[in-house]
Parts: structure tokens; C-alpha cells; sequence
């Protein structure tokens, strides 16, 4: 049994300076540079036991919340597979059968679920302003039973996707691009184009760009960030990632061209999202069940959307990228599904070509998230996630026997 | 590790006379004093396992059975909690996708489910008269089919709410009196005011009123149950609660004065339920998919609650319990979720800054639900519980290495 | 503990030359004779471990993916109880919340769900020319994400129902008929009447009586598929059998008499199903939506049944079977639930009185099933299943402490 990258992972981690057992998951940003890698490290460690065979069960026995307020396959099944993994039992807390609100009922409801638990996965990406604060409320009731007694642990809260960032993409994302590359300090001073690209859906949410940029304005790239005009995202965000990139020696540079951003970029992100503005306006047409209002601003949106077709990634655009004269060109990225052109919509975000050439590369890329989410439920939870991971090492179960 | 304390509740359990192994969970009252208190040790030594960070896993795989005929958060999630406690995977079994009806079909499904399981949940208390029919009928054919030589061995029925009792609530709910007030023992003699409460809402069952003077009755409680004319419970399940309150020390007084009952008591509970003759003409209508009907009797009896919204466990009526005039009132219960005044709904049970007081008394009170209902299923499985739990002691398997 | 069964069957499974490690379970006549008969050997070793008290688990974690395109109690829980055994946990694709389509979709969805599963079972049974086809496509993107290296291993798939066949229903059918006969061997030369019967619902899937023609054939049994006419089954379904029962030295007549079929019988299967050709036209009514369609061709087809009611296994027509005359006729079969006349419909496929008799005898032969699909997964998953099986005994883990 090959353990060795087992206990490099390991030791990386150990050399981290971290505060994160008691602590939630919700944005990139409010981790520390030591975290993230941390977080990289421990995703890693869990697969590496995985693929050597060996058991990564935590927990023999616990509770894993599952609160998705809306529909998905992709991570609703790494959630799955990363508390699985760790041994924890998901339990699916559906809005539908109990609506979970705000203040008395938010406090209630996440102390009721948590008796036995040790992780709550959360999804509310739909009501911008709303899915990150909704997760910092039952953080903070979560808080408050463990410090009245009530709760015996405080399970970890992970974000699986708010209206501010979608920290599980982004960081599987960007785990995919440190194996790609050859590890996290080979990202310094590549260039990523995250740039917006036609759809012919309307409504997606900003949280897959916003986590890209929130990130990978920590790892000194240098970020172009392309979209239409009027297409922005949340303002706090990009002004936060500016920051953040001139701090770590990259930069970040908004632009309104597609072939500009994609002018010499190591990594292309072309992905569709909904303006802004569209979104916030978009939040009191939902409360009030609006279905006419709704109706008119897709309409309209749609209408709009469809002024940018020549937002794709073609073949002629890739040929802009790094290498892309010659036989190299950029990697592609996706969190899927995509719009493929004349395959899943008559025109979308990616030419077929592109997309077929780099299927594999987007499925491995998805491939890191549920050891991503797990290594999240680790680090929220353990004093001392390196001798947790040692522990299951030593201990040695097979995690099969076939 | 401090193992006393799980030593201590199994020794009290192996001292008890039980018949429980192989019989369903239904009506506390069906119960003798020694069954119910091996519940409370059980429930006591599976928490004090946990909180010793000691494996509680009975099984190692194993299904048990959820079958919820309405929604639920707090005991679905207590239910699969203490499920998985012991090892046990929660299977759903959806009356949307798989109706459960009388007769054949009862007999059928219950065995169908069953080849590997070792627990049934039901939930199944809006048909008055049907509820705990339904269970009873669950039970017979899983008799039979063991009887037959078709089952391997008879999963055991827990009650998770019926039109008769609500078990697992109100042995929560007494776990939670005698921790709170140091040993079953301590409970006789004390006052409890099982009150309803105004409400603006309507058809909440009789079950958890039912569940609670049921119990109390078998401990020697001075009982005050209030209500405004015309509430009424099952009337047999009241005259029963008589007959035990008498043979018990104790007594059961029917007042139809929340003031009245609040008057010197230990223990309040207030909350709203819906009359018995209301439940009664409620079952034809909704057999009857009468939406019509069912909104005139909702109107109806919207407008009789309104009668009586005078009916609120306000400061005031909390300084008429014994020490309220001095610092220390009353215990204030709730099975929640509480309409809570101004919080809630307008006009509630309980006032704001009572509930506020007691908010962590009532989540303290939740989280014994879990353990009971794991140890129902351990006394309903286990030929000898207390050498089960000393045998998860003896493995002494950590319950998580983080 | 007796463990002789458990290894005459591992030993009876280790003779056996089998190919089936990395494939699926699709249609038992795509499996050899001796893989047929491994399959059969696996789920008794597997019963008789956990009869024997001893933990099936062969994983410690490890995702099972439940995707079922249309309501199933029985083979839902099946699933489950399969899983769970083998210490899966079972994640469901809700097609509600998540379409899977064709192509990209299909190839996507699979790898997405895949990358720490082991086994996906899929039922897909209500369009005739597509569940299978379906499953096929998921297989064929397993097997490119395996070469990709997108997924560490291959997730077996396992047909839980399709359009073609039904092979867990019709293994579970055989092993009980095993059982019932005292081995797969007394079966040879038997009668079985696979019949048609009359249901006052419209729409039943051709599969199960696909799969017990198909699977019989196999095994030199006379088989007399009987149906009024008009009512056929698949014409390659039928031709394939007919092939397959001469050259096991068995037949297949296809008659359209009950009396005819069951006279002599050893066995006797009756069952409704929808005339092929209405399942037909009913494809393209389902993939419209058309309401008005559908509803016309339930009516007509409702009213063509109507004129087979006498196609009922009544007291009578069991006496024409073997040994009917005296007091051992045929063994009565069902795949559950039946129509049973006076009990779940006024007339149906069966007599009341001759159900009752046999119910038991329908309860066993679906108690099989959880274990042919464990006996499947573990056959699709591990290079050796016989030392698998053995590391389990060897091991010896008690599955249950209580």
C-alpha cells in the first residue's frame, strides 16, 4: 500500500496554522491563505486513502444535514459521497415538507436538526441577499444552543452555494488546476479569463464567477474578468477581489470584450450568469409569487441576453488563448452542465468541438468536489484534523472488501 | 473515560421486569411502571454512551422504516437520528408514492418492507380513530409473517404519533422532568397544568395532551387538565388518566380555567389542540377529499378559538405557579414548534418574553427524543438490553476519531 | 454458528467460470448458464451470513445510486435492504428534481453521480423501446469515464425493471422455485404456466412475464405462455425463448387457453400485462403529454380486458394443474401486489381463496429478492466474489449485538 502521498498530505497540513474546527465554511475570502491550503491538503489526504483502499470513516455514526432550497444532482450526490466517505448519515432536510424561515423558526429548526449532527450543508443561491445570510443565522443559533447547553457539538455549517459565493466549486475548481499544474505556487502569474457567456436561460446565479475571482484573487493570477455591459456582479465582490489580487502580486482587470480576456490566458472560465441588477429585482417578483412579473423579466432578460450569441467559446476563441496557435491551448473549465452549442441548446456558452475536447478534463475537475466538501466537514470539526487523518491511516480499515 | 453513569443506567435497567422484546411501541398506558422507567435508563445509557464518545451502533446494517403520513421535521430528524445511533439506515417509505391503505395492502406492505428491517416508525394521527388502528394492524401482520416463517425475525413498531398517544413525545418530555428535577422519583406529588392555549390555527391533535396525562397519571401527579368547554380528548383516554392518577398517589382534575390550573403548579404546559367533536367530523370530510366542508369547519372553529385568546400563557398567569411570585415560577413545556405572541402569529400560547425565558428549556426537553426512540427500538428488539449495552461498552468502539 | 451452508454455497460459486466483474445486470440471457446459477449460489451464501448473524458489509462506505423512473414500494426497498447489507448507502436520482435525458445528459448524469459509487440500479419500464436502451447508455458512459480515468472504478448497473426484462424479479422467482423444489436441478422438465390474467387496470409492463419466460427457458423447464389473443409480448422476447428452451432441452407453446396452460402445471405464474402493441402507441401519447390520448387508449384497452375476465386463477382452474385433483395442486406465483378478486378489486387476476393459500408462499418468493440484488452487485463489483464471501466469514464481524 502506497501511503506516502497519504502522509505528505498529512504533513503539509500539520504546517498550517489554523482556526477552523468550530467554525463554518461559507466564503473563501474569510479563510486564511494556511486554510485553504489546509483545506486542499485534507481533500487530497481523503482521497488519496480512498484510492489506497483504506477507510476515511470519521464517524462511525452522525448526522449530516442536507438543505438544498433548490434542485441539483452534481451536488447534492458530492455532499452525499463526501459525508458517506467520512461515515455520516445525510438526512434531507426538505424546504418543501418543512419551510425553514427566519429568526424564531431558523433558530428553532437548526437546533432541532442537530441533536446528533455534525455537518449542515446548505444551498440557497436563488434570493440574492439572502442564502449568505441565512447561513451565518443558523450559524450563529447553532452557537448559541452549543453555548446554552443544549447542543453537545456544533456541527459545521458548508456552504454548497449562496447568493455570494459557491466556495465548494470554486475550491474543487481550483484543486483541479493545482493537479493540472503542478501544484498551488505553479498558479502564480497564470492568467484566468472568467468571462460570461451566452446562455439561452436566464437566472444563474453570480455565485460560480464571484467564487472564481474570490479566489483566485488569493493565488496572485492574473484575472480577467469579462462579461457585456451591464452584466456586473455583486459590486462588494469584485472590489473585494481587486484588493485581494494586488495583496497576493496578481491583478484583476474587468473588461467587456471576450476576446481580450481570452487573449493569452492559461485557463478560460466561460460560463453564463444573470446581471446583477436582474437578480436584485428579480428577489421581490419570487416573494410576492409574481408569476407575470417573472415571466415579463425573463422576457425581457432573455431579449437582452440574446445581443451577446457571439459570447461563446469557439474554436477561433480558443485559438486567442495561450499556445493556442500551436497545439496547447488553454484549459477549459466548467462546473457543468454547460450549454453546448447544437448539442444541449441550439446556441450557448461552448462550441461542441471545444466542449468535447475538454469533457474529461471538466469531469475530473468535478471529480474533486466531494473530497473538497469533506475536507471542509473535517477541518469545521476537528481540534486536530492532521491526527484525525493519521488516525484513520494507522488504523487501517479496508474500506472493501472486494 | 467516565463510564459510571452508563454502568449506573444499565444496572437500574437490568433491575426492571420486562416483556417488551418483539412487541410494538404504541400507548405508554400499555406499558407497565417497570417498562416505561427501563425506557427512560435506556434512553439514559445510549446518551451517556455518546456523550462518552462510545459506539452506540447495535447493528451494523439494517434497515428501519419511516413512515410519515404527514410533515415533520423535529421527529423525522429525531427518529433517523436515533436510527442511526444504532447502525440502523432510515428507508422513507412515502405514502405519496406508495399508498398504505387496510386490509390486504397493510398486511403486504408491512411484510414487503420488512425482510431486513428491524424498526418501523409511523406517524399517522390526523384520521381520528384511525391512527393507532393503522399501527395495531402494522403489528398483527408482522406477527403473522413472522409466525409463517416469512420474516427472519419482527421489527418493532414505534408510535411516532397517533390519534391516541404521542409516546415519544411525552416520555421525551418526561425524561426531560426528571433530569430536571432529579429523579422520577422527585415527580410525585408535583402539580402539572396540562392547558390548551389559544391558537390561530386549527386541528392540531389531541395526542400530545393525550400522551402527556397519560404519563403523569402513572406517576403520581396532582394533574389539572383546562380547557374551554367543549375541548374535550378522547374521552376514554381521560377516564383511563383518572383511574391511573388515583391508583398511582395521584390525581386528574378537568378545570376549565387556565388560571385555575396554573395555580400552584410545577409544571406548565400550554397548548392548543383541537376539540375531539371537531376531529371527529374532520375524518369523514378529508376520506372525502371535501375541501368545501373542510373550509367551513376550519372557519368555524377559527372563530370558537377566538373565543378564548385570553387563553395565553402570559408573565401574569406564570406568577400564579408555585414561586411565581417569587423567582422561580413554574417549568414551562412545549412539544413545539409554539405559537409564540408577536413572534409567531399576533395572538399565540405563550407570550414572548415566557417563551424567551424557557426557550432553552424546551430545546433541553427536544433533545432527549432522539434517545427515547432509540431506546424503544432497543426494547423492542433486544431479548436482553441491558447485556446489549454493556456489550457496546465492552467493544468500546470510538463513536469518531475527530 | 453454522457456517456449512455459507461455504457450500461460496464453494458451489467458486465452480463456477464467470465474466461478469465491471459489466451490468441488464437480462439474465445475456448471463451464461453458470453465471446465471453464481448469481443464485451469492444470494444464498449472502442470506445464509446474515441468518447466520454474521455482517454482509462489503464496504464500509460507498454510495448505491436509486434511480427509479416510476413508484415502487417493493423493489425500492429491495434495493435498499441489498445496500444496506452490503454497507452501501443509497442515494436517490430523482428524475423530479433532476432530468436525465439522452446524450450529453445521460453521459454526464452518469459520470457526475459515479465518482464514489458502486452500484446504480435503474427501473425504467413505462416506454417500451427505451429502458433498456437507457441503461445501455449509462453503462457506455461508465465504461469511457472508467478509460478516461475520470472515475476510479466502475459502478455496476443493475436493471431494477426495464421495458425488456425484469431480473431481479424473475432471479428472486427462480431462487424461490429452487428452494420450493429442493434445487435448480428438480427444476428441469417442470411446467410452468405463464399466463396472462385479467386486471381492471391497464398499462402493466411486459417485463416480468418477459423475464420468467426468459429465464425458465434457460433451465429445460415446458413452458406454456398463455394469453388471449391479441395480448402479446415482445416478438424477439418470445423468439429468443423459444431458442433458449430447446436448447435446454425444455419448450416454449404459446397458447391462448388458461385452461390449456395450466393443465398439468407445476407451476402456475398469472399475471396482467398490456398487449404490446398498445404499449406501443401508448410511447408516444406518454412523450406528448397527451392527456386526451391516453385516457382514449385506457378506455379502449379497459374495455378489451373486459372481455377476458374469465382469464381469473379461480379454485377451479387450479384443479386442472398437476396434482390439482388430489391435494397438492400447482405452486401459485406473483411479483405483488396481485388483483385479487373481492379483496383489492371486485374481479381480478386471482380468486381470494386461492391467494390466501398461497400468500405466504408470494411473501417468500419476494423475501429472495433484497439478496439476488446484493448476489448482483457483489458479482458486478468484485473479481472474486468467492473470496470476498470468505473474507466476510472470515472476518466474522456480528451484524446485529442485540
Amino acid at each position: 500500500m502506497n501511503t506516502h502521498e497519504i502522509t505528505k498530505s498529512i504533513e503539509g497540513l500539520e504546517s498550517k496554522k489554523l482556526d477552523m474546527a468550530g467554525k463554518d465554511f461559507l466564503l473563501t475570502w474569510e479563510k486564511s491563505k494556511d486554510e485553504i491550503e489546509a483545506a486542499f491538503l485534507a481533500a487530497d489526504a481523503l482521497r488519496a486513502l480512498r484510492d489506497a483502499g483504506i477507510s476515511a470513516r470519521l464517524w462511525d455514526s452522525g448526522i449530516a444535514v442536507s438543505n438544498f432550497r433548490d434542485n441539483s444532482t452534481r451536488t447534492r450526490f458530492s455532499f452525499a459521497s463526501a459525508c458517506d466517505l467520512l461515515g455520516l448519515y445525510v438526512q434531507d432536510l426538505d424546504e418543501g415538507k418543512s419551510q425553514v424561515a427566519h429568526g424564531e423558526t431558523v433558530r428553532e429548526t437548526a437546533t432541532m436538526i442537530s441533536f446528533l449532527s455534525e455537518a449542515i450543508g446548505i444551498r440557497d443561491d436563488m434570493y440574492l441577499g439572502e442564502g449568505d445570510k441565512y447561513q451565518r443565522e443558523v450559524g450563529k443559533a447553532l452557537d448559541e444552543a452549543v453555548e446554552a447547553g443544549v447542543l453537545p457539538s456544533r456541527p459545521t455549517v458548508v456552504n454548497l452555494q449562496s447568493d455570494v459565493d459557491h466556495p465548494t466549486q470554486a475550491m474543487a475548481d481550483f484543486l483541479h488546476l493545482c493537479h493540472h499544474f503542478g501544484g498551488l505556487d505553479r498558479l502564480k502569474g497564470r492568467k484566468i479569463a472568467m468571462s460570461w457567456a451566452y446562455s439561452p436561460s436566464y437566472g444563474k446565479p453570480l455565485s460560480v464567477p464571484q467564487g472564481i475571482i474570490g479566489l483566485a484573487s488569493r493565488l496572485g493570477m492574473e484575472i480577467d474578468l469579462a462579461y457585456p455591459e451591464g452584466y456586473d456582479l455583486i459590486p462588494e465582490v469584485v472590489e473585494l477581489s481587486k484588493r485581494q489580487a494586488e495583496a497576493s502580486g496578481g491583478s484583476l482587470r474587468v473588461l467587456h470584450s471576450m476576446d481580450e480576456a481570452f487573449e493569452g490566458a492559461d485557463i478560460v472560465y466561460p460560463k453564463s450568469w444573470a446581471p446583477f441588477d436582474v437578480m436584485q429585482r428579480r428577489v421581490p417578483l419570487l416573494h410576492a409569487g409574481d408569476q407575470a412579473g417573472l415571466k415579463e423579466l425573463e422576457r425581457e432578460c432573455l431579449a437582452n441576453n440574446a445581443r451577446f450569441k457571439d459570447w461563446e467559446c469557439t474554436e477561433a476563441k480558443m485559438r486567442l488563448t495561450k499556445g493556442g496557435g500551436k497545439d496547447a491551448p488553454a484549459l477549459y473549465m466548467h462546473c457543468l452542465p454547460a450549454d453546448i452549442s447544437g448539442v444541449s441548446c441550439e446556441a450557448g456558452e461552448v462550441a461542441a468541438s471545444v466542449f468535447d475536447r475538454y469533457r474529461d478534463d471538466t469531469y475530473r475537475e468535478a471529480g474533486y468536489k466531494p473530497y473538497v466538501i469533506a475536507a471542509m466537514i473535517l477541518l469545521g470539526r476537528a481540534e486536530d484534523p492532521g491526527h484525525a487523518l493519521r488516525s484513520l491511516l494507522k488504523r487501517g480499515t479496508p474500506r472493501s472488501l472486494v
